[in-house]
């Protein structure tokens, strides 16, 4: 504990998102640890106490939990069995295991959400290929198939347009404890995702919903709020969000990512942690969503989740040809004074997600033309 | 160096302006380096790479510097003689020396600014009380004794109303290296700030002048912009401390604290580092003063000074009788959602400032109201 009494907070993971906390625990006078596997990872390089080892390593996750008033994620893979270990022992871990749960296995999520009556895509859990055709019978051809376990940025993810592709798929190997779980492909017109904080004594505040774009099953870009979204609808989402939250017990930061039929709402995924289509608060928002995760997991009060401007706008910066991303700063910086750059000290491999960038303002034709320039030059798809 | 190629920079001093520099240098990917004096320093807690060592340690600076791209400071108090000799080894060092002196040494600065032109309190280096009262007879009593070096906070600072006060104040003995300056008196209606960035190929933005209102020697309260400046001051205001950093050759912000008389404005002091007054920039700004800083050191592009909303409010917290700063975040958070805190990670000592808060907004007197309503109560004046 601090001089001043500010209590610590483990995270799980040292990836971008426990990077991203560093500002706001810095600023409230919390003290952050994080359990990284490597010293060169995103977040070990900028904060002060990090603790190497797995996240599916008990021991590594007790020697976190030393000394923190909760801990918490940077991602969802912990074993749940080790969570109810720590919490045995008296840590407070937020999300707990119970409703982390939800975040680790699709099917429990279908399965819950279905029970509490929020919109999903048809779904089934099947074994066989013939399980595929009689679930296209109903949703028809093509469907979703998920990995219910494992996956993330569209890894785990095949769109199935026969039943012969479908065999294809069913016989990759499952990672350990997943399903094969089959849903309805929904033609949406646009993605949503609704972000909610939720804290133990029940406090719960509600972004404004964005419009998430997605290429290769990989967030490409975020725009918020969601452009031409009815009011009503965006109510809605965020009233589905926070039903989530409260039924399924989250703390912390909930993401509910939402397909948007023109017409209806339907879930697609959950994220219980700060989340990508969230980065655009950093800049965008009075209270970041780093900051309310934080505040969240401590059951402080929350912070204002209402915009600073008309609009944000956040482009994900993806590896691509050029290595040296700081090379791009003096194009980058130069043309644009206002630009927002996060780096995350990522090794730069195609595809891989090294950072992003934000713009707030007024006019959204022109925050997208200057988020995409920027994105683009540092991916190296434009040279000028 | 990174990965992606970012460079590294090492910061001398462990304090605040430290910890509050690494959540823009973790944004922009650039690795920050700090030289402490305590693994318990305000930046030692929180930034991954800390190079234990004093600033007036030669060898401790040459370990901080290994590596880094540049190197510059949370404070100006490192020796002139241990620069030049970093600068001999290569080592880029921003502010430079010469530049940084003028904020080491008062009587130094006072002789350049008068060189340049610059409006001053008249000023004279004295020895002994008759040259006190040889003074008073040109600009009357009271007038101000400075040590020209050593001082901060209000300290090294008295105002002498006679010639027996000033005898007693000139018997205290001076810092080595420092001379007495006697400076007028300025009648001000207010104190002023203009805080420019300033990179080595020449660049510069200047950031709105704010007013900064001072209790004991500390600055106590900070508005952006200074209500009721008229605008031609304001730009007078600007440009003065443009001029100031081009003719004094800093690299990095420079702080211009001013005396603004009702018709005139005078140069109080100088500041080449992030500075008290522009901690409101962190929330109300489009790039905050530690991020232009080092765009700045680095020679990046800086980024836009531009205010987010029309008023922005900084009160700083002092420390008090309450040594938890921490029991006081469930009723200031929960009264107000749209503060937000830093705290400095210090232990509480009475009148050490260990934190601010900043209010951004559209109504001043609201502000106000509500900033000083939380500094209060971490501070202890008030329990509700």
């Amino acid at each position: 504990m601090h001089p001043d009494g500010a209590p610590r907070v483990g995270m799980v993971g040292g990836g971008q998102l426990a990077r991203m906390s560093a500002a706001p625990a810095a600023a409230l006078g919390i003290d952050l640890r994080v359990l990284a596997v490597d010293p060169q990872e995103s977040a070990a390089q900028v904060i002060h106490d990090v603790v190497l080892g797995r996240h599916d390593d008990l021991a590594a996750l007790k020697r976190l939990a030393e000394g923190c008033a909760v801990v918490t994620f940077d991602h969802e893979h912990v074993p749940p069995a080790h969570l109810e270990q720590l919490e045995a022992m008296g840590v407070a871990v937020r999300p707990g295991p119970s409703a982390l749960f939800h975040a680790q296995d699709k099917v429990h999520m279908r399965q819950a959400l279905t029970d509490i009556g929020v919109p999903c895509p048809r779904w089934r859990v099947i074994e066989a290929p013939d399980h595929a055709a009689a679930f296209a019978e109903e949703v028809g051809w093509p469907f979703v198939l998920k990995t219910s376990r494992g996956g993330y940025d569209g890894k785990g993810v095949w769109v199935v347009e026969d039943e012969a592709r479908a065999a294809e798929v069913l016989a990759i190997p499952l990672p350990p404890g997943a399903q094969w779980l089959a849903e309805e492909r929904i033609e949406f017109v646009q993605e949503l995702s609704a972000q909610v904080a939720r804290s133990p004594h029940g406090q719960a505040v509600a972004y404004p919903v964005v419009r998430t774009v997605q290429a290769n099953g990989i967030c490409a870009e975020v725009v918020a709020p969601a452009p031409g979204l009815p009011g009503e609808r965006a109510v809605e989402a965020q009233e589905l969000a926070l039903r989530i939250a409260r039924d399924l017990h989250v703390t912390g930061m909930l993401a509910v990512e939402l397909f948007d039929d023109g017409s209806r709402l339907f879930v697609n995924e959950l994220a219980m942690r700060p989340h990508n289509s969230g980065h655009w608060t950093i800049e965008g928002a009075r209270t970041s969503q780093f900051e309310n995760h934080l505040r969240a997991v401590l059951d402080l009060p929350l912070g204002s989740p209402a915009p600073v401007a008309p609009w944000a706008v956040m482009v994900n910066i993806l590896g691509g040809d050029v290595p040296d991303l700081y090379s791009a700063y003096r194009h980058v910086l130069a043309r644009d004074p206002g630009i927002k750059v996060h780096l995350y000290g990522k090794q730069v491999r195609p595809g891989r997600k090294v950072g992003h960038v934000t713009v707030v303002g007024e006019n959204l034709d022109d925050l997208l033309a200057r988020g995409h320039h920027a994105a683009d030059y540092f991916m190296g798809v434009i040279d000028e």
